[in-house]
């Protein structure tokens, strides 16, 4: 098995993931977002580039059958019904309809993956789902994307790239890493006693702070809560299997 | 003080490192081979960006003036005087004269580094002099650029950026980090004290060893044994003061 890491959606390049399995990570807060609405009932979520391509896919909806979601900046989009926030996406009222989704780093992320041969979105809170997904599947040629912060090397997807790539090498043996694998790996595993410890001197944790996000983190920071593979295909995510 | 590592020159954009302080590191060799160079006497290093400008650069000198270092492909170029293995710059052929070096990595980064305000090489070698030297001079706008192997993220470079990190924290407590930064010293701290062991799981390290390199390797991860500042201006590398 390889297993790649990039550390932004810009660092990959079309070549680098064509045929492989790509999974996408944004754990503060997109992919997390998904994870957790699909987890809760949702039926689907439907990444969108922006605010104009949100509402274009609204269109194309029955109304009463979905709900607009996202952020610019950390805060919810003016007119949309939720926002980036993980903890608004398990009320009731998303059960059985579809999410559109537009955020400022994970849906971009989603798209770079969008030559893979089939992408799985990531975050804490399914770590270890993913890898008895992979597992199970004997997938051989990974990809794994950090969406990143504002085009950055972002620690918190870094993190939860090393959980999977930890978990990964306590399972199976035949394992080749690019170096930022290894250092996502080894710096998981010297950190995951205390995550945020690390995370409290990095952008993105001291921004959602400082917007009033730090319940948010708290609960994407927790590990395999929602045992469930968010699979993108055909411009929506659905749960597999 | 600000302190931002890239990890590869191609993430750096000229407005992140304009009026900053530079530092570029291709710890696996052509910075360790420039400190190397200019520790044993060379009177300056020549970067070139490829051979045809190494050539160029050469007419432009007297000769039994200069010498013509470098690699493509980690090996020496044919026509060329020496390689990019820093143990050969240890001899007496190369006082008073100067190195026009071309390497794949390492001439691009430090080229990427010139619209910044001072340039200045380090390695494992001299990273105790350059953190000395950035608080000497009360230098506050830090960009740590590493070479990168083939355009990706490269494990010693980034470990060599931590080691510095790691000195700086030590040494004074008003200090803001990039995430790449803060990662960087994580990883440093966590793996001084058996970088090999970290350093075996990655690929640049592993291709030096196949192609017969090794000794390279155990000279360039020697620490703070060639206390210099080489400063890029003008085209030239020299020791600075």
């Amino acid at each position: 098995m390889q297993i790649d890491v990039f550390a932004t959606a810009d660092d990959v390049k079309v070549e680098k993931i064509r045929g492989k399995v790509a999974i996408v990570i944004d754990a503060f807060r997109a992919t997390s977002t998904v994870i957790t609405a699909l987890w809760n009932g949702c039926k689907g979520v439907i990444p969108a580039y922006d605010i104009e391509q949100a509402k274009a896919k609204a269109i194309q909806l029955p109304p009463g059958q979905y709900l607009l979601g996202g952020e610019r900046n950390a805060v919810m989009i003016e007119g949309f019904d939720l926002g980036n926030s993980p903890l608004e996406y398990r009320s009731k009222e998303i059960i059985g309809k579809y999410v559109i989704l537009t955020t400022t780093n994970g849906t971009k992320a989603l798209h770079h993956g969008s030559s893979a041969s089939k992408v799985i979105t990531a975050g804490f809170l399914n770590g270890e789902a993913v890898v008895e997904h992979i597992l199970k599947n004997s997938f051989q040629d990974i990809v794994i994307i950090c969406a990143g912060t504002e085009g950055n090397f972002s620690m918190e997807d870094i993190l939860c790239a090393g959980k999977i790539i930890n978990d990964l090498l306590n399972k199976t043996k035949d394992m080749q890493c690019n170096d930022l694998a290894v250092a996502a790996q080894n710096l998981y595993q010297n950190n995951k006693r205390d995550m945020e410890g690390l995370l409290r001197r990095t952008y993105h944790y001291n921004k959602l702070v400082s917007l009033g996000f730090k319940q948010d983190i708290d609960y994407c920071l927790q590990e395999d809560i929602c045992p469930i593979i968010p699979l993108f295909a055909n411009g929506v995510i659905v749960p597999a299997g």
